[in-house]
């Protein structure tokens, strides 16, 4: 956080405080600042009880296949209060800072951004616009895998992909970028498989946090675990940890 | 409607008022002040009635069209005054607000937009000029369908097409582009192939809204309906809405 | 015409009764003045015998071959006067304001187009350089029929190229743009093939024409058609008037 | 030529008249001028006299062939007088003004353009990097002949390469602009060998050139006829024209 | 190192004496003051322990490979202190000033650029996003070698990328940018399998610079070659010195 | 030479006479000034004798090949001073200025190109970045000889690159950039296969070149030919001399 973002934050905070009556400001009143900084703040709509189903579908996908990947952040809060632009939100944050990223914790990634689009084809055969977003964003690291972490071994330990800008400049060959695509298919078909696959297998638990999503519209962590009957993760052991590096969240 | 758009609107209304010698603006009013906005004012020009005739067509195709398809926005007028660059026009819009868009409806809105196209063909055999925009707005949605929205199994759930710009330039392969060509020719040959069946199938009802056209020259919902004896769409059913989602109308 | 084209116009009327010391400006006047705008001023330059026969010949074949074709725009003037860079001239305006163009009439302006070079073909068996611009007219009509039209089968109706700009930047993949070219060679081809068939088939009237070119250098719609031996098109009966739309004359 | 060139050529006229102490510009003073201005002004070097001779071979290459091809625009002047960046020099102009090119005229363009390098080959058997913008001008020619003015069986009456710019932007496949590099390369390679052939049929007149350019520097029309042996052109009877069209020289 | 450069590390090894209280600047002053500024400050963070071990095992994959590859530059220093964006580092400068570069050379600075990652596959069988800046590193020194330097039999010696730009811009085709892209992965996938072997067989070495590493946090050359009990490097012997160059260090 | 390149020398020359307390510049100061200006002015750094070993057998490998070469330009000096970024130059001139070049005399100025890298892997057995520039410029000239001076049988007399910039911009294929790609290949091997076996059976004399220049560091042209035993050729004789142009040095 910029200096000038943690200005703004305590600035929510003394004015939920505020309005309020409060004399002091709690922690609360941070604890909903930030969420406010961070989503947005909620919109006022009334949302078709149809629609408020499908989202809370779409996020408990999202909610359970975080939490059913090994190794992945824990789910912080499944919300579907719509906010912005969104008409609902599932975030996950490291238990601890984190510096680098192994294979398993990036498919985890994608698998769980699929699970919204996922969730919707379970329960209603049905694929939507909707998923739109959770695609590119389940797409950029799956080409980034391929084309600037190693890990294809059809393309090998190359950087084919500039962090930014177009391959093409730097000399890249069609016939390398079509290897990159095909790659980036084959992930993403298999953690969408596999997404698909665990919400068949829990769906029951897919239910419950549906089930609780309808009735309190925004789950913190600890009411998320119960919804879906799994073990909130302890800090996860030493040996379990994935890997070093100063490599950004993708 | 940006602020600006809506305080337009409230001077074409009161404009509309003045000329008519009212006193006050009634809801007649904003009504047409809105579809003049909407649509651009009406030319004061004659048509032959050949083209009279044919743009009915061209127009009834898209309307029939677009009430034949399940779970599509109802028609909400249907018109063959000229407005600015525009022989005819149909318009449809949903019941109420829609936050995400299925495999089926986007199909329907290609097979709406290759209406007027589908109709010409089935009437005089012939394909014209006429449709080169309808022909923009389906392959636009065909590609997003492939490109975005991951609704082709051949491409799958991985973005493609960027929001903005040139997919080379992100290093996507000429030969993953072919791909994407073929499966948007794919969906827009059989979303055609649907439009001329269903154009012939209900020739009856077609020609219903024509007659109704070249008589009234506007159709407004409940005429458009009635003229084609298809019963206008309740409120969908909740369990026939299609999706959930923040993706503005493609 | 914009009202600055118009008062140019008014202007070169004017200027034209007062150069005949007319006190009046007649339709005569305007007549002259519209045809000086819309091609320039015709240039004092004496041509080569063998140059006036060939530009006659050229200006012939497409003023045959736009009598010939079913539906097309009726020839209003051809003309063997050099103005500005041009040798010679042919003019076809409809008789009506059109809103659309269908495949034959399309068709018909390519084969009108390609007349000039196959009457060279035709009479002297010899290609020149003076049909580039009517090579880029036909090649522009014929790529808008396949990429924006929907008018080539193997292509379907699908929107391939840009209203302007390169489709490479939208994501065309290479292999849909060497089908575009084949489809636009196999169009012209059989324009350029009827173009030549017609003006063999014709060549009597071709030389009716081009006798008069030579006596008159410019004829009038009468003209043209009485040389030519072809009755001139009535106003087009309503059954086959080709089609509707709001698409700018290509 | 432009008022300011025209002036220019006065001034030079009047120099040289000057120059020579005449109190009167004579006809010869405006000929050398427009020498002077179109080739620049003679350099004051000494060549080798293995340069010079090699030089003649190459100018009377161009000359040669410019008089055998045809049709050609007669050959105006020979010279080995180095100008500007220049050794020598050969000049041809049109008998009068031309309208058109045909596709024979053009071969003989590309022809004697590449009849300096035939004339190295033929004597020297050796090719020189001397030839580098007698390849451009002739390649420029081919191309156009190819994509621009249907001279190509394979390519058709098709514009493939825009007047300026890029033809991958107006979105020509990479498929068809190889036809047109094959088409381009046999074009060349015909004339080439053409050329080739020639000079060694004519290789008797070729060395009659040479031997009056080493002796004079620089040959008038009739002087380089007489050297060759070859008639002058009459003026071309005018069955025999090529074309016409308001082209500009290639 | 630039004038500023050099004014600038004097100003810090100044601050250090000062801080220190001392009266005068020491070479070890002077010694800190280049490290600070040639890696960034040491950053005051606590690192979870498990991470400090898979950095200490990344770092030492670095130096050992680093110190295996014959007329390699000596190993100067291994840190796992975190500083800036980096966890750790591994220093390796010349003896002397090198002047130019060997294929050997060269493949020792890719196989100790991908010791890293080959350490962490080696001891944690896993691929981490940790070494995207090490594949870059090594990608770069590949390209060149095949693009730039004549070292890949099937590129052969010819200059293929520029040194800077795009070398389709060039006009390389395709179809060679595709070869040196296999040659490039060739290259890659050899030093990266000579990475991976070499560290299996000298894993009681590897273990040995961790424990080290772990203890000291940063070790010095002669603490380097002592853990990992290998002699450090004499001054290379004449007749095994590499290459002659004027070429920046890659 | 420009008039400031002029006046630089000028001044370059003065100085030297003055630091030698002369009253006079003499031709040996113009002479000292020029190689200043030319190469840059000599490093004061001490290279260890491995490297000076190296740098004479590099630079031995220009002059040698440089002198075996028919019709090449004679090697006018050959040092192993290090000036600016170079560690060595071989510096060849014509006798006389020269107008064009033909195929044999490009080859040779490869074949010299590539003679430091010829070198160091006939005397080393290994290639190093030392040669980067080298392969540029003989990689420069054989794509001319292919895309620009038709020196290609595979390519023709056609001209493929412009001179500067983009063929593709031009509408090249990329197949026939392919040609291009491999007829360069084709010309570099040939000409480096002939730089090795040249140096192999011709390796006396390198080494005599070696020797000598390790003792005197730079040669003259007497002395250049003298170390290798060949006879400084004559002024070319008028037969052999072979070609004319406009064209600059490439």
């Amino acid at each position: 956080m910029t200096g000038a973002e943690l200005a703004n934050l305590v600035n929510e905070a003394a004015l939920l405080a505020a309005k309020a009556g409060q004399q002091q400001v709690t922690m609360k009143d941070f604890s909903e600042a930030l969420e406010k900084v961070q989503l947005g703040a909620a919109r006022n709509v009334v949302m078709p009880e149809q629609e408020r189903r499908r989202t809370a579908f779409h996020e408990a996908g999202h909610a359970l296949l975080g939490m059913l990947q090994p190794g992945a952040d824990p789910v912080r809060k499944v919300s579907i209060v719509p906010r912005g632009r969104a008409l609902g939100v599932t975030l996950s944050t490291p238990e601890s800072d984190r510096y680098g990223y192994d294979e398993d914790y990036l498919k985890g990634r994608i698998i769980g951004a699929l699970g919204g689009m996922a969730a919707e084809e379970v329960v209603y055969d049905v694929i939507t616009t909707g998923a739109e977003s959770d695609l590119e964003n389940a797409t950029a690291i799956a080409r980034q895998m391929v084309g600037r972490w190693g890990m294809s071994e059809k393309v090998g330990p190359v950087t084919i992909l500039p962090s930014d800008g177009d391959p093409r400049m730097m000399g890249i060959s069609d016939k390398m970028l079509s290897t990159v695509d095909e790659e980036v298919r084959r992930i993403i078909d298999e953690c969408y498989g596999r997404a698909v696959d665990q919400l068949r297998e829990h769906r029951h638990q897919l239910d419950g946090i549906v089930t609780a999503l309808l009735d309190a519209e925004t789950l913190d962590e600890p009411e998320i675990y119960a919804a879906a009957g799994i073990e909130r993760p302890r800090t996860i052991p030493a040996d379990q940890e994935p890997a070093r590096a100063t490599v950004p969240h993708p």
